[in-house]
């Protein structure tokens, strides 16, 4: 049991119901949340690009995730990495921002799903938006949930923990 | 205002109160937030060794942050890369569950710090840990709050969106 119920119950959703407008005030939360991730230095390296009524052709972007069509909008997460901080340090702060983004959604009752598939589209992505001075990082779908969808398996603790087994 | 509490009250914290043990079930707790994190196909690259009464070696190898002296236990985190994953994926979903780390953490009552200075010590932090087939990616410190600190400054939303300005 943890405590954080955001994390214990945020999980990939894959099954939107059809596309219903979400409050902007929800879309300002999850951003907001994102930028409250910590950062080497405060670098804070985290962009992004709001798709508030997606297109066809964005959707199109996305070919084998067919429940992209039901996300009532996107968030693009690009990085402006700085020139002196070591690379790994900055993605690695995305990658807490794009949590905190998944958790505050989770918080509002809204459901998220990182899309993994965008790093094979980037050249198109950052065309159709217009980014150039950043690198694409990620795409994530939200949407009003349609179904509990199951969490993907995790291991067990004694198998991510190298020198200590849970008594 | 944002609604996942954790997110909105989580700040790093260098000060921590004179050393005290902290229930080992809230190492359980903070390390199985961790796994909750997603990851690129589910893969999990995310690995801990648990250093719950840390040595003078091994506060030595942080000769800047004197306050690490004073934090009950630390997280080093490893990454066991993929051979099919793309490395910034994976790099994200270790920040991902990092995130969690410290949100659990703040949700637990407990403060904590990501230590950036580890890849400096990269090698020394492995000797002593012994552990040689992952990447060492962080060190987190957790500990009693001793005081509140304030929180780094945050750009402006209009400042990291690209493509919209906050109504």
């Amino acid at each position: 049991m943890i405590f954080c119920k955001e994390i214990q119950e945020r999980k990939s959703n894959r099954l939107f119901s059809k596309r219903n407008d979400i409050d902007r005030q929800v879309i300002i939360n999850i951003i907001t949340a994102a930028t409250l991730a910590p950062s080497a230095k405060n670098s804070q390296p985290w962009r992004f690009f709001v798709v508030e009524e997606p297109s066809e052709e964005f959707i199109g972007f996305f070919p084998h995730n067919k429940w992209v069509k039901t996300a009532a909008f996107f968030i693009v997460v690009y990085m402006e990495p700085s020139a002196t901080i070591k690379r790994e340090k900055e993605l690695m702060a995305i990658g807490a921002a794009i949590e905190n983004m998944l958790l505050e959604a989770q918080a509002e009752g809204i459901a998220s799903c990182w899309i993994g598939e965008c790093f094979e589209r980037q050249e198109e992505i950052d065309q159709w938006t217009g980014v150039h001075n950043a690198e694409l990082m990620a795409v994530i779908g939200f949407g009003n949930k349609r179904t509990d969808s199951a969490r993907a398996e995790r291991r067990a603790l004694s198998d991510v923990v190298y020198n200590w087994v849970q008594p």
